[in-house]
């Protein structure tokens, strides 16, 4: 029965003592070089691996993020997910994942961070009590909360700009000349779905354009049945603007069933920029959320608040782009 | 500044030894009901969160199950991780997700697994080298290959029937007519393809009916191309096998383009049956992977060899099921 190689070994192998086995390890600590050739030559013979655990002890830090998701049904988290984890890694950063089944997070899977000392967090797709929150401050763990926004100010967000986002998008439909919209929403408890509402309809507003809300979950079924249903209603709006891609796709493919055609008897256009909106079976028109830019900011905060936790808070929102293809 | 509540602080709260706070969160160590009863209180009352890592030193165990996934792109996998978070987190596990770039696990990526003295490692899709496979064996980690067969054998996997499958599969397309076959394969380097080609043309052959072999790649772009380069090749079989569903979309949708109607002029089959399949704007028939009792055996299997290990190893199979829909 082989046992796991410890620092122990590699000390006596190396025929220095443990603790210097330890600084060669452990960030910032003071080693010679001699003895850090010295314990990387025994390491390597005995197939030592540092443990993290020891590590974080001592450091009283460990190396993973905790990443908190619900809806991978929806492929812009897993999309997401990729970006993080592949962002992460190279910064030597580990990513424990989260599935979490409520929009809220739940106090186990708060427990599960807290036990595990995570040097940070990432809530995408939920949100969590300010009770909850306020214990991820009390342990200096930061925090960013990732296409979603508190409602309570004093954390850190990043967002694309939903709100120009969608005052683009209709003045971009209006340019087409579509007399009356419908704007489709994802869940009514999100800030994202809130606010492509907000802008899309302050500027049909402003130019005295008809439309219609229909409540809906940012889920392909739920973009499906609202299209059926605001087609028995009898009502075909000139344009239909989706709270997201996956919605959008469950829009034309309705559509597609009662043979409407898009865009010409009317026009659809979805959020996100998804790979899917991007098929030639959809050929999309879409608003892109600049994913890439969205990681690397909150990236770029973590590190900033693991290096020197201050608890900064600011809602960072960052443009997107209009990704025009077949459907408007 | 407020420091982080430690062992300590809930010992001298409760009036009790440091060790006696171990005992308390350290499984399999005894400890009367009434010291249990006054650490609990203590720890409450501080918002003490037992460290894991501290735990670990002494168990020399830890509740972190390594995760190691390629194409998030393909809806399959996201589907996978999930079902593995949740039931996982039933168990008191959490899940590290390692996100490799390439078919097989780079060294840097074993590495962080080592380093964190994961429970246990579940590869999904992507291959190893047997050395690295042997890395784990000498630390004691068990690994399951999920979805995917190592040539060499000594070690554990779990999968579909995929010979079966294929071969009903084959026969079910017999049974509807089809006179002249093609299948799309995914990656050749893979068990899952080579296997379901294996089947289908076995039953073929044994049929006399003839059939042509496309190489593609599992991703939707490559089931579209190879649609299209059959037709212009002046290939329209009556009936495709995709080696997965993500292609078979690909398929569906090039073929649409074309104007071919499925199942009219040829019919389409894939393998998996991800959420997709059953959107109504594909119908597609399939092949489903039974994921949640392949999750059960992966999750049963790992529990045993975490309590004790064997280092066990079979290839086992379970039994999918066809789910018709409209693309035949």
């Amino acid at each position: 029965m082989k046992q796991m190689v410890t620092a122990k070994d590699v000390a006596k192998l190396a025929g220095v003592s443990q603790s210097s086995v330890s600084r060669v390890y452990f960030e910032g600590a003071k080693v010679s070089a001699k003895t850090r050739a010295k314990v990387l030559a025994a390491a390597e013979e005995l197939g030592y691996h540092p443990n993290e655990f020891a590590r974080s002890l001592i450091t009283n830090r460990t190396k993973i993020i905790g990443l908190v998701m619900k809806g991978v049904q929806n492929p812009f988290y897993p999309q997401v997910l990729k970006q993080f984890t592949t962002a992460f890694k190279k910064q030597g950063y580990s990513v424990l994942f989260v599935h979490t089944q409520n929009e809220e997070l739940q106090r186990e899977d708060v427990e599960t961070l807290l036990n595990y000392n995570v040097a940070g967090v990432i809530i995408t797709d939920a949100t969590m009590s300010l009770t909850v929150a306020e214990d991820f401050r009390a342990n200096r763990i930061p925090l960013v909360f990732f296409n979603r926004k508190l409602n309570t100010g004093g954390f850190y967000s990043v967002c694309c700009n939903n709100l120009n986002a969608s005052r683009e998008v209709a003045r971009y439909l209006i340019g087409k000349g579509a007399k009356d919209f419908a704007y489709i929403s994802g869940n009514s408890d999100t800030s994202t779905s809130r606010e492509r509402e907000e802008g899309f309809v302050e500027i049909l507003e402003q130019s005295g354009i008809p439309y219609r809300i229909y409540q809906s979950d940012y889920t392909y079924e739920g973009g499906y049945q609202t299209a059926l249903n605001m087609l028995e209603g009898g009502h075909l709006p000139a344009a239909v603007f989706a709270g997201n891609d996956i919605m959008a796709l469950g829009v034309i493919d309705a559509f597609r069933k009662k043979s409407i055609h898009v865009p010409g008897d009317t026009k659809v256009i979805g959020f996100d920029n998804i790979d899917m909106a991007g098929w030639p079976g959809y050929g999309l028109t879409t608003w892109e959320q600049p994913i890439e830019k969205m990681v690397e900011e909150t990236i770029h905060y973590l590190m900033d608040e693991i290096e020197e936790y201050k608890g900064f808070g600011r809602a960072l929102e960052i443009e997107g782009r209009l990704v025009e293809r077949e459907t408007v």
